[in-house]
């Protein structure tokens, strides 16, 4: 089947100039010459964890486990390369169930040209596994890493946050391009992309920045998404928890200097807001200050990789 | 958990001058300047299908992953760059479960100089899979591909065939060092690890270069697992017929021209035999030829991707 789905491959994937030899072979061959820092990042994507293949299109399992990767390349502020895809495939329609997360995938390779190198299908007893590998290019600009916030920095967030789960977790489109815009436009010191979820991945900068922060929790974007599932599960849960916590929205989150903060906020130059959520602080530990100023601690929580 | 096996990691993973920036970030930062091609591949090993976690020590589960990658690129002649590892864990025991596989795979990282660059871990009903994607560098004397191969060519081998089931699919020892001593040394016009079977792999090189080839099966350098697998199913199968498809041997099937072919015959220059078994042909189509001169169709036969 794996011989199949290459042939199935090879008529669909568009000539790649990165790509000297495509799949096929033991590897596939990539012209590296002249390119300097690179990145690479894996993700693997299950089901019944990450999708719920019984109930969703198979075409967004693959397009997920690919604009989440991309995600991770938006929040190193790099240049998306060449991929390679895994699949662990239930036995049941195995082949139907490699070649949909394909389809789902390759639309949005070719949109950041991304060149499809290579995979390796495997069937077995379990569920569906999809992992994804990217490599990525570092621009002149260097990376932004989760490591350089400095106290006095602003926390600056993209669209907003909260009940992705109802369903722009599958659609959500990763800031490649808006990582890359901001990177080269204005000085920033630190970035992530908030997949875990906001708090947990802000505190995810923290740790590697051993720095603190405090976030204005009336400044946090909601989204509409997060509002509707409070009122669904009316479990006592609010639409800011659901920001804070939920995770999958994909959203860049950044460390700027206040100058470059004020610059961005007044140019808003994404597609997609820009907001001021807080600022670091020497201290380390992850604070909230609500609208009547009060200062408390927030626990940072989220997606747990457990 | 994935916090607590990245600080573990980072506990064990000795300075490697590739990485910029090592596991914990969205992705890792490679050094790449003043590397030409480079080779990109992946492979997902999965319970029960590449190993049974119960059976055996769960290290061998993540130094099989890393070896069987590390064959992918002996296959290409790559020496091996960087790695970066995905687990999706049974929930039950999750962390030791990661911890181990990372504990076998490490000391042969290390062997290869291979900078293990990031990971992502997944706990999740199902049984244990491991994904590896490796980053190779071509050497100057170019990869080794499938599609090379020139009527004439002879059919060389390193090592021997059949039976790895019994043990060696686990601790085999993966062809780098030989794959990087021989394309530095001879003219070699294609290769392929032989991981689904000798008669398959074979069968890839053919359907890549287009042409056909005869192997003389009295010439098959049949391994002692292959007699011992024979003698023990009992069930008709010949030591030949598990050298030929058992597969999971990963010992390298290489074309040279003949004058090559020759030379590394007599010279020998590995720890593990290079055996001649046959030649390539300009008819397409892969032939047997036994003892006696008889010259039958040899099927194609080993470990289907399905």
């Amino acid at each position: 089947m794996e011989r199949d789905l290459i042939r199935w491959l090879r008529q669909r994937l568009p000539p790649h100039p990165l790509l000297r030899l495509g799949p096929g072979d033991d590897a596939a061959i990539l012209k590296m010459a002249n390119l300097g820092d690179c990145v690479l990042t894996i993700d693997m994507l299950t089901d019944h964890v990450d999708f719920e293949l019984s109930k969703i299109d198979p075409r967004l399992a693959g397009r997920k486990a690919l604009a989440a990767n991309l995600s991770d390349l938006a929040a190193m502020a790099a240049r998306p390369l060449a991929g390679v895809v895994a699949l662990a495939l239930p036995r049941q329609g195995a082949m139907d169930l490699a070649v949909a997360p394909c389809e789902g995938l390759l639309p949005l390779a070719q949109q950041y040209d991304l060149a499809i190198a290579g995979g390796d299908t495997n069937s077995w007893d379990g569920p569906l596994a999809i992992s994804i590998t990217l490599l990525g290019a570092v621009t002149n600009r260097g990376p932004l890493c989760r490591g350089g916030a400095r106290p006095g920095d602003r926390i600056l967030v993209t669209g907003s946050f909260g009940g992705s789960i109802l369903g722009r977790h599958l659609t959500f489109e990763p800031r490649v391009a808006e990582a890359l815009l901001l990177n080269e436009r204005y000085e920033l010191h630190a970035g992530i992309d908030a997949s875990d979820g906001l708090s947990l991945d802000l505190n995810h900068i923290l740790e590697e920045s051993r720095c603190g922060a405090v976030v204005k929790t009336e400044a946090i974007p909601v989204a509409d998404g997060a509002r509707r599932l409070a009122e669904t599960l009316a479990d006592g849960s609010t639409p800011l928890d659901h920001a804070l916590g939920d995770g999958e929205d994909f959203e860049l989150i950044l460390a700027a200097p206040p100058q470059e903060a004020k610059k961005m906020l007044s140019e808003q130059p994404l597609s997609v807001p820009i907001t001021e959520i807080g600022e670091f602080i020497a201290d380390p530990g992850l604070w909230q200050i609500d609208a009547s100023g009060l200062r408390r601690s927030l626990a940072p929580r989220g997606w747990e990789h457990t």
